[in-house]
This record gives C-alpha cells, sequence and structure tokens, in this order.
C-alpha cells in the first residue's frame, strides 16, 4: 500500500543512451481500465508484477503492487488487448530523490517521460526540476501510461 | 494461473446451516469490471485475496489469485463502491469432488449457490448433481457474483 506523491515532465533533450546507462526494458499493459481505477501488468526479463491504481488525484492516490511469476503474467498479458507499452526505465539521481527516466519504444518511440516521487507534498512543491526535465505535465490525463497506452500522444503534444 | 471448468446451480433449498458447519464469512467487492475482465477483492477475518478473472466463457477461462495482505486489501476496498457482496462459503463433499456451497448475506440474504470446479470438460459434462443443487445456471451471466454484486438477482428468478 502507499500513497503516491509525484510529479511528472516530458524531457524532449533527455540525457543520451549512453550516459543513462542501461535501464531495464519491460513492458506493461493494463488488463482492466474502469473508473479512475487502472489494473496493469508489467514484465522485464525476469519479474513480473500486478499494479493497482485507484484514486481521483493523480498527485496522490492509492496503489497496490504485488508480485506475480512469470506465466501468470504472461496470461494476463493476453487480456491486455492493444493497451500496452514498452520502454526502458533509467533510474537517475537528482538532488536526494531518484528520477525514473522512461524511454519508450514501439509507437511511442522518442518520448521520454521523467516521474520523481516524493515523501510529501511539501517535498513536492518545493523540488527544483533541471532543465532538461522539459515540459511539466504532473496531473494531466492525457500523459498518464495508461491514456498513453489507449490513445497515444495527447492531442496537445502534436 | 488456473482454467476453470465448473458449472453452478441455484439451491432452493440447501442443506440447514447446522448440517453445513461453520463455513468461512467472507466479503467480497469489484475494484474493476473491464469488458470480460473482473478484479476482485476478497477478505475474510484473516486473509485477503486479489483474484483477476478474464476470458470469454464462463465454463473455461483465465483466472490468476495472488495473496493481499489485510491493510492493502482494505485500501482497495475503498474501491470496491457499491459493488460488494457478503456470503458464507461452505465446503462439502460430493462424489470425488468438492462442491462450495454459498450462503448470502446483506441485501441478497437467502441466496444459496453451490458450484463445482472439475478437472476436465469431461468430467464437468458427466457429473450427476444430487437433487439439492437446484437448478443449474452454469454460464448464465446474470448469476455471476459480479453481476449479483452489480444488479442484484437476475430478474429471470422473480
Amino acid at each position: 500500500m502507499a500513497r503516491e506523491i509525484e510529479r511528472k515532465w516530458v524531457a524532449e533533450r533527455p540525457p543520451s543512451v549512453e550516459s543513462l546507462g542501461r535501464g531495464t526494458a519491460l513492458r506493461q499493459g493494463y488488463v482492466a481500465i474502469d473508473g479512475n481505477v487502472t489494473v496493469r501488468v508489467r514484465i522485464t526479463e525476469k519479474q513480473a508484477w500486478l499494479t493497482i491504481k485507484a484514486g481521483e488525484d493523480d498527485l496522490d492516490r492509492t496503489e497496490v503492487e504485488v508480485d506475480l511469476d512469470l506465466a501468470e503474467a504472461e496470461d494476463l498479458w493476453r487480456h491486455t488487448g492493444e493497451r500496452r507499452l514498452e520502454k526502458t526505465r533509467h533510474r537517475v539521481p537528482v538532488d536526494e530523490y531518484t528520477a525514473e527516466v522512461d524511454l519508450f519504444d514501439g509507437p511511442l518511440r522518442g518520448l521520454c517521460l521523467v516521474e520523481v516521487e516524493f515523501p510529501s507534498r511539501d517535498a513536492a512543491a518545493t523540488f527544483a526540476a533541471p532543465d532538461w526535465f522539459g515540459r511539466e505535465v504532473t496531473g494531466q490525463p492525457g500523459w498518464s501510461n495508461a491514456a498513453l497506452a489507449r490513445h497515444g500522444l495527447p492531442a496537445e503534444s502534436e
């Protein structure tokens, strides 16, 4: 159980792949999207998880994550239809935090999203993002992974 | 991971509660219902599970079940809205199988559903149900627990 307090950016000029290092390639798909609840399967080469997110407010919502074995995860993957994403996740230290830098592949190839999770709303509010984070899109529904998986890039980005 | 092959009945004259024994009281709620996918939280006094069912055919579909800790389960329970059921589950040996006999409480008090899971379609087809099982409703969408939680008893039962 966790309440996520995070901010998100679209990085148009992210650090080079070389400087980001190897990262973790993963694919994720949505087994169910119902109102403000999303049920996600995430699969890497060696591990898989199921994550349920629920709640109105993107800056502060409920998240439950459980391990899946790979066979279970693949079985659920069959039911994610077209609602899928591929990306490589890099973890980059920024101040006392860790930025998750996601380089997308597949239909969203070229997209780079940056997320930072904070221990409190105060910490989130006072964090000064480095320039390379780019444009902040915290709380904008079109930039959620679930929305990107369903609809691709939001229209505003054209 | 499992493929469920099961049959279901509505027992209008189930065995007495005394003969069924104590059973396990549980409540279950649906965090997400999306097409043919249901995501269910089930909570007993001591344990909790998350169960994802997916697939078109009630007689043979995919099910993934994972343990939750009670705090996680209660956190998800908040997001089940009105889509909830209460029942006491009794496990009754019938031939070489185990019948799950569910006595409902709350708004569905008085309802008794019986389910038997089989190792194969052949076993399911050749099983001879005892009289007290009542009317078979296998594969009827209105009698799924998810439908009962959302809509109450199906209209045909009036």
